[in-house]
């Protein structure tokens, strides 16, 4: 039965293997077949090596590879199982027919192995340290919510809500975003919460059509940091911008921007080119895809599609097309039009305010006034800001473009093709070529002065109540920053475990002896492992220890045991030609004998423990 | 409107406050009016103390206290808003009569605040260094899975299961637990998954009568860790029975025990006892219930529900009370007719291996095997156990009880009174009498070697088929783990953030130099803040910093920044008689002057910043 290769390639594609040496069955037609053929040529290498000595981490490179065989041939015979009858019918209902299951994460979602949560570990960690040091504490709502806390809250974005069925009792939706669920959490508060930094990291749900190796997935995680309270015009706006730049400098994703809008400039714009009041949103929303269509496109919605008069398109289309930084405000400045316009006037005071703040922060040279950034939610009342980093933009993207505030808008890459088609669960949606877009902006927000208000005055049932909290927030899409940072981990072939010590045995095996100086290792809090078999052999004991790359192999001995010392060889891994080698410490290669009473100490002292915690990751 | 005290009461159990004052609002009846006339009076006493230049710590303290009032007045009328029209049906039904919405969690779910996350957080980095310490690799699988991997695996529990909306495609549940999606992504690799410990460490759902204050909540999260693969006896049995004891050592929750038995014993017990084999499982569910209930309330069960032998029940009760150490295991040992029974001879035999390994890591003093140690799931095949703890074992229950095999079952409490009673969402639940509960086992789990096959094989469509991974695992219930450590936290007046230091200014206020130095700091790893305001004044920032409990507080001024220095204050907060109290270190009552070149560096050096990093938590 054969195996079409889009298929087996795509599932590549959504579960990126580090160090993966199957190309050639991406490139080739591959079947069944071909993977058990190979298999067995892989094992009898690997029984050859075995029984001729060969090193350990020859062997354990054998043995990769073939685990990675035995795992496509599962994948594939699963999926031939599971196409077996797709002619009659779905896969599911063909699954189900034979009583079977189909193995897989519900669509858009994904689990993530050891190595890949290692690294989103370490991302998840940095953004938290981040929060932290900026004031923020934080802040933990359920993954569900009441459904109508959720309602009237993302426009036409709602039909993307997760339900909950209805078995009795409360109905109930996934959380879209942290932003609802924290004003919720604010007004049930009733302005007495202790703190006004607050954040917020977990998963958020949205029924959209996925596009995994992107990052945009149904289930994804994000982190909030969300500052709440009445302060001083554009001081936590400040904070925020200062708090996305300190993130993305930490997390090394490459040189980013961020575009920032002021809600108020943009109402000012359509009221000066005379849009009509009830077409603001609408007009708004047109111009939000500016960064992925052409101005003719955009144009022709408003007019043809929106009703505009032609000649106010144009006039919004001088202004939208501006970018820049410090200058560009000057200049609209002197605009006499919006000086005019008070809602224009109060957002451009607004915005040069924020510069003299961003310039103390020295993050000024991260910004660009981007007039042509609207973002969709209508909640937003304020500033408004989108974070771009080159890997993360459609082709043609350059972060901190040349600032040139009389050049046309940059040439926009062309619309994406899509069509629709049905998924394999009968489903429609639309199909994307990948190609054309970015992981889309790693980081966004703004300032939402009315949500908890609108929360306490629904409460309440008082539509005048006061209740409001101005609130300022950014998300970052901690997905879209794993698919940035993930590729050059692998790169780089960075360990994906912290373990630095694996205790080994000669001869008998030793088993109660390597439970007890783990245990005693482990209780120093050094990270301590063992091979769970009585009478292991050395170099199957070496080879496991070796799949854990740890820095610290030690070996028990009877008679070193009575003598009152160990064994205990230092090493590293080093990529060389896109290849893990093991490089043992200068001098070691034998290995050194430490005094048992003295190991924990001495290990502490080595420098390759230094090396390890300086440069761990 | 009056507010029924029992209410209020619920509010406060669930959200516990820290240092709450509100003890007699507890006891007495409280209304809207009360609490207005008490925010009244507080009110005139801060203004009061504010303009006779009282000490920022007493101001902070009024402010507390009028924050938490002006909550309870919230909560109150939020609550006589939606009760307002109760006596005409449910108080959703009312609400939304009004186009009002209620402002609350779902049921059996809750927001946690940054103190209490701030002890929360404490406790999964421990609990996660304890996994990475033990060799553990992260997993992270999806929050929800498609029904058909959950259907089938949790007996009559399956009915707990939260299931999502069919909105097209996938017929989709959230988890119930970490393990079937283990197993789960475990037959998806096909054995060939590199790493035998994996961790998960996340949130779980049952549609289970929530007992919040007892840590028992629908949405609620569990630490998890299981070794998988072939390997030898007991040794990864005897790892994790390892892990959970250095795990519940670190964390502080009292004495504990961990309760073990084998499911091959209890087979061949029944066995034995001429159980006949299709009832084995009901009346090994039935000896579950031993912790809870009176021998003679099991008894009743096994022989007028399931139609038990009263003569054969006999012999089991003979054999389940037995509790112990290794001398109740030689005792079994040498019973002629448990060592002519295979199933009961391999568990008493593994069990013997077992111990000795336990006693390699230390830890057999913390081991009780418990003969009626059951565990509900089906799943289970071999060694199972329950971690129990003082505080959260029900009343009666002392940890490690003295050894007598001999001894009768001890006393057990009363039994629960239960009755079902609708809920406000017209639920039918069972109401608890809470006093005659604990949390529960804080810890439970077993080696289940044919969860992983059961995927394999189903996918396969095929019975036979060979794809099975033996298992073993642990559950930490996290959310229990709180409900035991938060109350110290609170008694012993924890701080609940990191913030080090609080920069504020005199006279102008100095934003713009603020904001330098703040970030200055900022970029040095120092967590550090500051107020939002352009020109507050002096006390007002003290305040702030101290509401943070910060142990440094810098202040600008126009001529320290011309001499190129700033001042610094080092204090720190003890509780005493129940009181948080600011003490000033030692001969630093006025502050210091430190160069502000060399700030970093000598805040780094202070006696201050060293005990805050030894003694953080």
């Amino acid at each position: 039965m054969l195996i079409l290769i889009p298929r087996l390639h795509a599932v590549y594609r959504l579960k990126p293997l580090p160090f993966t040496r199957l190309a050639r069955f991406k490139s080739t037609m591959a079947s069944s077949l071909d993977l058990e053929r190979e298999i067995e040529t892989q094992n009898a290498l690997f029984n050859e090596l075995r029984l001729s000595g060969s090193d350990p981490a020859g062997l354990e490179e054998v043995k990769k590879k073939l685990g990675e065989l035995k795992r496509s041939l599962g994948q594939a015979k699963a999926k031939a199982a599971a196409d077996g009858s797709a002619a009659s019918g779905s896969k599911d209902a063909a699954a189900k027919k034979k009583g079977r299951i189909l193995l897989k994460t519900p669509k858009g979602t994904r689990d993530y192995g050891p190595a890949e949560m290692f690294c989103r570990e370490y991302v998840e960690r940095i953004v938290k340290d981040c929060f932290t040091t900026y004031g923020g504490s934080c802040l933990d709502t359920p993954v569900f919510e009441r459904k109508e806390i959720l309602a009237g809250k993302y426009g036409e974005d709602a039909k993307l809500i997760f339900d909950l069925m209805d078995q009795g009792g409360e109905q109930l939706s996934l959380r879209y975003d942290h932003t609802v669920p924290l004003a919720r959490y604010l007004s049930m508060m009733g302005g007495t919460n202790t703190q006004s930094k607050l954040w917020q990291v977990g998963k958020v749900y949205r029924r959209d059509n996925p596009v995994m190796s992107k990052g945009r997935m149904r289930e994804f995680s994000q982190a909030d940091f969300d500052i709440s309270g009445i302060w001083d015009p554009m001081i936590p706006d400040a904070e925020i911008i200062s708090l996305v730049c300190t993130i993305l400098s930490k997390l090394d994703v490459g040189e980013f921007t961020i575009k920032i809008n002021h809600r108020k400039i943009l109402d000012g714009i359509f009221e000066v080119c005379g849009v009509p009041s009830e077409k603001i949103r609408t007009i708004s929303s047109a111009v939000d895809k500016l960064d992925k269509l052409p101005w003719a496109d955009v144009k022709k919605e408003m007019t043809e599609e929106k009703g505009l008069d032609p000649a106010v398109a144009d006039k919004i289309g001088e202004y939208v097309k501006h970018k820049g930084g410090p200058e560009l405000l000057d200049q609209l400045l002197t605009d006499p039009a919006l000086s005019a316009n008070s809602s224009a006037k109060q957002g451009l005071e607004d915005m040069s305010l924020l510069f003299t703040y961003l310039s103390a922060y020295n993050v000024i040279n991260r910004i660009s006034f981007d007039m042509s950034l609207a973002r969709g939610l209508d909640y937003y009342t304020g500033i408004i800001y989108e974070a771009i980093v080159e890997a993360s933009a459609p082709p043609g993207f350059k972060a901190n473009p040349p600032v040139d505030p009389s050049s046309a808008p940059s040439p926009a890459p062309k619309k994406k093709a899509s069509k629709k088609i049905k998924n394999e669960d009968g489903e429609e949606e639309e199909e994307v070529d990948e190609s054309q877009v970015g992981v889309g902006s790693i980081a966004a927000g703004g300032r939402y002065d009315g949500l908890v208000g609108m929360f306490s005055a629904a409460a309440a049932g008082d539509s005048k109540h006061k209740g409001s909290i101005p609130c300022i927030g950014i998300s970052i899409g901690l997905d879209r920053i794993f698919a940035i940072i993930w590729p050059k981990w692998v790169e780089k072939g960075k360990r994906s475990k912290e373990t630095m010590v694996y205790v080994m045995a000669a001869g008998d095996g030793l088993i109660v002896e390597r439970m007890k100086l783990v245990k005693e290792l482990r209780d120093e809090g050094i990270k301590a492992d063992f091979l769970a078999k009585k009478k292991p052999k050395l170099p199957v004991q070496f080879a496991a220890g070796e799949r854990d790359e740890v820095p610290f192999a030690i070996i028990l001995g009877e008679n070193e045991i009575k003598e009152g010392y160990v064994m205990v060889k230092q090493q590293k891994w080093e990529m060389i030609d896109g290849k893990k080698v093991k490089i043992l410490a200068e001098g070691d290669e034998k290995g050194e004998k430490v005094d048992r009473g003295q190991l924990v100490k001495w290990l502490r002292t080595t420098r390759t423990w230094k090396e390890w915690e300086d440069g761990k990751l």
